[in-house]
């Protein structure tokens, strides 16, 4: 029987050259996270789906997740997204954690979706989290890291807009201004939530469908058509505009100019898909056309620790997914090239190996990265191996070279050849580094 | 509903402190098989059944595995190893990759075993293969580095053995010297991989129910227990001392010798567990008696691209655990203290949350990892938040700090206490982790 060489539906195969691009985003991301106290923690692939039932959002659960009974019958996912997991760990030790507890963790994540362009089966999603803040410090803080980390891979303001809305100021609009009912308000929330997906046609189609008779007859969907799309809070009715949570989102956006990001919006439009979000919730978007849909999205969450049988611990936090950051520095040309890690390729000529292998350990204790070639192939098919694999130098060794410990050292960018000494070539090539 | 907070069985949790080992040990392992030149890749999670059924070993795939079927009927698993995986990314792009190709992989991989020390569903492994290289000059590569990966971490050679065999010796005794059946050879390898967990009255009653009447009376039994612990070459029988697999172990020893490892044995009992080996096999243990389970194992297995319907490469590689690697640093002293990679805590006295943030950014952009308080408790309290989180440094700001520029700065292991302004923070803190 012949096997398929393709990779599972929807997941991806991550060639060096692939790996070594989710490798730089993930270390630049690392480097940001961390300088603002972010400790990395990872959890177990797997959960017992009732982890998932508690919170997530039935769509996922009863669509999405890769579930199944392992060999001890107990109902199992592959874990759909990160936040569950890390509230089950903080909840096991609620009382010994120090808060501010500030975690972050690069889980690969799994959803049975329909494959599509920057969305994967198997994907890799930063989960940004912080614990024990109530105030909105938290929220400030979770936005100027998304600011940070757009600006570490030389993204400019221009490019990117982040979109804020407030949960209870949605819940507010739902049940005092249009007077929905509680199950209502959820179909509303999710519908909005999908709405950018809609022509408008089809939006008030399904407004209607959520609401009754009577609602409709006192013009309603109007109500809601004409502030569903209100980027300025001081545009709102009185009883959204003076209301709590729209006095949040005000300070937010004016902590954020003051440290210098202009381009946070509120935008009432705003959902998050999870149940879980209980206050203020934010979402980034390419400014580019070309990408709309929302890159990073996040918000507070204060009930989800408490799930476990513990005291609530007030808690923020947001994802941001490996594909659609990849859409973004594409599309603005802000990928770097891939460079080859090793540094010397060493040719062998002749059945000199373990004298190659000697020479390059004398590298290799120096700090540098050395292959040999070891096929006994022809030296010019060897160089030809080094020249497709994406290194530089070439180091040639044959029994003139072992005798008088002055080596064939090619540069196949420069073109060029020289005789040196092991001492000489590593000065070369680190300084060459260096640069 | 109360949810547990405890993970799926078998599985860990890695709080921060947990994660920083497992980082902390494969970023060493990383810098060692970088600097042979290897490059890392990845791999879906969940691949195809028929993959693991195709090579794998009964036991696995049959016991062992996560199977399930997903939402389009396709039958799959979570990877129990990452060999099959690997082959196949190869096979796909045979004629296009430049060989000798060498790559690494750390892929967590699962199995449905019973948890116990050092053995869990869910573990990390390093995999390293080269593909392209039919000499032993692959396998001598592949031992240096496991070699040079246990110095790395300060093993000296006295904590640890390496042991060698071929499978093509294993096949000379089982066929030519005691005349088995190609059943019986394959109940026999089975047999010897798991005879160093039995007592020797039990693996004698086991070697019996796979010989026959006849082979029983021809002494086969006293045959194999005379050679089977045999852990020299030169006093094995003629027929097995003078083959070609005999010769290609001698000559691995001394090639081995050659390069500074002394300590690599020929053990006849050396079996590894998967059907694919087709030749040099060899295992990593622990020379304390305490941790007597087998650290690392690998060999040559040149007939796994050609499953996939292209021609063959000759493939050599290992896989090396996390857990176990982890017991034997632990038991020889070598684990490392972790520290926290936060290096400054700003506590925050009344509403300065802003100004701490503005200073906290000027700290970043200098390079340092800095987290603020955020909680508005009392100053004791935020100052021993950050000695629980075991970070050094705490600046403190307040009205005066602000307005002078200059910041009450503590150091939590000298316990002593200035004021100083941000670029001598800078400076102090920066000559401190270089220490």
């Amino acid at each position: 029987m012949k096997l398929s060489t393709q990779p599972y539906k929807g997941a991806r195969d991550f060639y060096p050259e692939d790996l070594s691009i989710r490798k730089y985003l993930f270390d630049v991301i690392r480097l940001v996270v961390e300088s603002y106290g972010y400790e990395e923690y990872d959890a177990p692939l797997i959960e017992p789906i009732e982890l998932y039932q508690a919170k997530s959002g039935s769509e996922i659960v009863a669509d999405q997740t890769y579930r199944f009974l392992d060999r001890g019958n107990r109902e199992v996912a592959i874990r759909p997204e990160m936040t569950p997991s890390v509230s089950r760990m903080v909840a096991a030790r609620r009382q010994q954690l120090a808060y501010p507890l500030r975690w972050y963790s690069i889980p690969n994540l799994w959803r049975y979706e329909r494959p599509q362009r920057g969305r994967f089966r198997e994907h890799w999603q930063l989960n940004v989290d912080i614990f024990g803040i109530a105030s909105i410090a938290a929220e400030l803080e979770l936005i100027q890291i998304t600011d940070n980390i757009l600006r570490a891979f030389g993204g400019k303001p221009t490019m990117f807009r982040i979109k804020i809305n407030h949960r209870q100021l949605l819940n507010l609009l739902f049940t005092d201004y249009l007077g929905l009912n509680p199950m209502q308000s959820i179909a509303m929330a999710s519908l909005i939530d999908r709405s950018q997906k809609m022509v408008r046609s089809e939006f008030i189609e399904q407004i209607d469908k959520i609401l009754t008779a009577d609602q409709k007859r006192k013009s309603t969907t109007e109500k809601l058509l004409n502030v569903i799309n209100s980027d300025s809070l001081d545009k709102l009715p009185p009883l959204l505009k003076n209301s709590e949570p729209a006095k949040q989102l005000r300070q937010l956006i004016e902590a954020c100019s003051e440290l210098s990001i202009g381009n946070v919006d509120f935008s009432l439009s705003i959902v998050r898909g999870f149940d879980y979000y209980s206050g203020l919730v934010f979402e980034l978007f390419d400014a580019s056309v070309e990408n709309s849909r929302s890159m990073l999205g996040g918000g507070r969450y204060d009930g989800l620790v408490g799930l476990f049988g513990v005291e609530n611990v007030p808690t923020a936090g947001f994802g941001l997914g490996d594909a659609t950051l990849i859409n973004f520095l594409k599309l603005h040309g802000l990928m770097p090239d891939v460079e080859s890690l090793t540094q010397i390729y060493i040719v062998v000529i002749g059945e000199l190996t373990l004298e190659a292998m000697k020479t390059a350990n004398t590298l290799r204790r120096a700090g540098l990265k050395v292959a040999v070639d070891l096929s006994s192939k022809k030296l010019g098919e060897q160089i030809k191996t080094a020249a497709k694999k994406g290194i530089r130098y070439v180091l040639i060794i044959g029994e003139n070279e072992i005798k008088s410990q002055q080596f064939t050292f090619r540069d196949l960018i420069a073109s060029n050849e020289v005789k040196l000494s092991l001492v000489k070539i590593e000065k070369l090539v680190k300084a060459s580094t260096l640069k």
